[in-house]
């Protein structure tokens, strides 16, 4: 099924889309070229494309400046950081994890090879700051701040997120953490950044960064849930592509904890390595749905994004932007697992 | 031949240790043990330990406070800030450069694999920016953005670097263009830096970055020097190791474009893979000092300090932080090679 990008979707890559280019055009030349085509702008040999993300951590910096009754454009510097923030850990976690597609086309280091995905990431990481330390308005210290915390959320994230590869079983807490340094944190920074570049109020900025973390969540609960049941067509991946490849997912982690039969079977199912039959990657989706990982995963998605919606509840906001957070909310986690 | 360290560089570490240990202490946990075993303060199993670097960037950034008239302690957050990113470039340069010792220890990645030497280097990009953004007196934006700008320069560098690789020639212009990125560009932002925190004037600003840029050059020919000639037991790397792999460093660069016999005996023994005996490897380094490149990349380390030192001679600084700038830039230089 296919859910319509909200307005606040497109007005947002309206705004940010020209600030990020000016951005990417500042890394030297080689750089440059691989993360256009990394973001979506170009192809492998440098011609026009149009194959971008959805983008919500910018426009979630964009609302967050309104909520806190600045203009959007106040959110601009924060919305590149973030997007920025955001590639550099993809580019470096496909290389960690091996993934040669992402959005239906190759990923870099598949193309330029590890050294090329390590140093275009690298560059836009410190891009991030160096867009961050160019806003005007006397809150970029900040601003660099917040994004600086979530930036170490995020790496810890994926720190944890290999450890448990290493192991045999990772309890249903452990993957909530992983997945709030790895997911949460930067949505956290997201929704609070063009807060705090309109000067916004520490309780203002704090609910935001909650909404955010906690969408963060029923974000990555929604991935998951599409890395075992999503639609190759609509996730770019394999079918069943976190199955294969032994992720402790959260789905996954509770179906484990559950001690039923069920459970049992897909423990052993785990410890045998692959590669699989499309049968035996059924089989195992089913046994994580029978021991109730889907239903739970479904159910907590949705508990998280009421949580987000209720940090924002006592807070002075906007109330426009507010309502267009809760919206962007549901939004993602309306696509169809 | 054991050059006594200066009392600058003791004095600066003394200074600057603890604020760097307090930095890292903000890692999360995994990170924290292996940037604690990569600076040398702890062995691969958590046990103390003491095998740092001389942290020349570290001095310079404290010096360039006082030679702006400030307090070393000025300079701080900023020599903590460019020992980290210089650190992160280690770990990531060690890892595409595939070398598995670095001051007579394994290297990080060669210890605890890619994903973990990619993880830690970018939380210790990041937390150089966490700490200036900590930094009081109000510069904090301004370093964050000289900081930003030398690490893109240091990261173009070594784009630059590992294209070489694919390359059978490199002029010596593209060599030093390469060289100022690689190692010019954070030595400047390190002489700079702290004057920066110091709230200094732009003239004094721009003349201590280039008298780091000129220092930084002078200290890639003396690295290069060393990387060909350069005694085991003080450099930690196998006698001839740039040779072995072909690197196409300054003093080769300089003995190709000779034009020499020597100099086509020399590119025809590049041009064959190795591995090498250790013959063939003495018969190399004799060519490149035969058609020239030892002696020139002697005189040009020489030529690139006195520029240095001249650098700093109109600005208004502080007369005895700009000796002691001058003699660290000696001391830089004087590694036996």
């Amino acid at each position: 099924m296919t859910v319509m990008l909200p307005h606040t979707l497109n007005r947002s890559r309206d705004l940010v889309e020209p600030a990020m280019r000016a951005a990417v055009a500042r890394l030297d030349p080689a750089s440059r070229r691989v993360a256009e085509y990394h973001l979506g702008w170009v192809d492998a040999d440098g011609r026009p494309a149009a194959a971008g993300g959805k983008a919500v951590r910018p426009a979630l910096a964009l609302l967050s400046a309104r909520a806190a009754g600045g203009p959007a454009e106040v959110g601009v510097p924060g919305a590149v950081a973030v997007e920025l923030v955001h590639n550099f850990s993809l580019l470096h976690d496909d290389l960690m994890d091996g993934d040669v597609q992402r959005r239906h086309r190759a990923t870099v280091w598949a193309v330029w090879g590890a050294s090329t995905a390590i140093l275009v990431g690298d560059a836009m990481l410190a891009l991030a700051y160096q867009v961050l330390a160019d806003s005007p308005g006397g809150h970029a210290v900040a601003a660099s701040s917040l994004l600086g915390t979530a930036t170490q959320g995020l790496i810890a994230g994926q720190v944890e997120d290999l450890a448990f590869e290493q192991r045999s079983s990772v309890s249903v807490e452990e993957c909530v953490e992983m997945a709030a340094g790895k997911t949460g944190a930067l949505l956290g920074c997201s929704a609070a950044i063009g807060a705090v570049l309109a000067g916004a109020a520490q309780p203002a900025v704090g609910a935001l960064r909650r909404y955010g973390e906690e969408l963060g969540l029923a974000f990555q609960l929604v991935d998951d849930l599409l890395g075992i049941w999503g639609d190759q067509a609509a996730t770019g991946k394999p079918v069943g592509s976190d199955l294969r490849a032994r992720k402790k997912s959260l789905p996954v982690a509770y179906a484990l904890e559950s001690g039923s039969p069920a459970a049992t079977e897909l423990a052993g199912w785990l410890a045998t390595p692959g590669p699989d039959s499309d049968d035996e990657v059924r089989r195992a989706a089913e046994l994580v749905e029978i021991a109730g990982g889907r239903g739970w995963a479904k159910a907590e998605a949705v508990r998280r994004l009421d949580a987000a919606s209720s940090a924002l509840g006592d807070a002075d906001l906007d109330p426009v932007a507010r309502d267009e957070l809760v919206a962007l909310g549901r939004f993602v986690v309306s696509r169809e697992s």
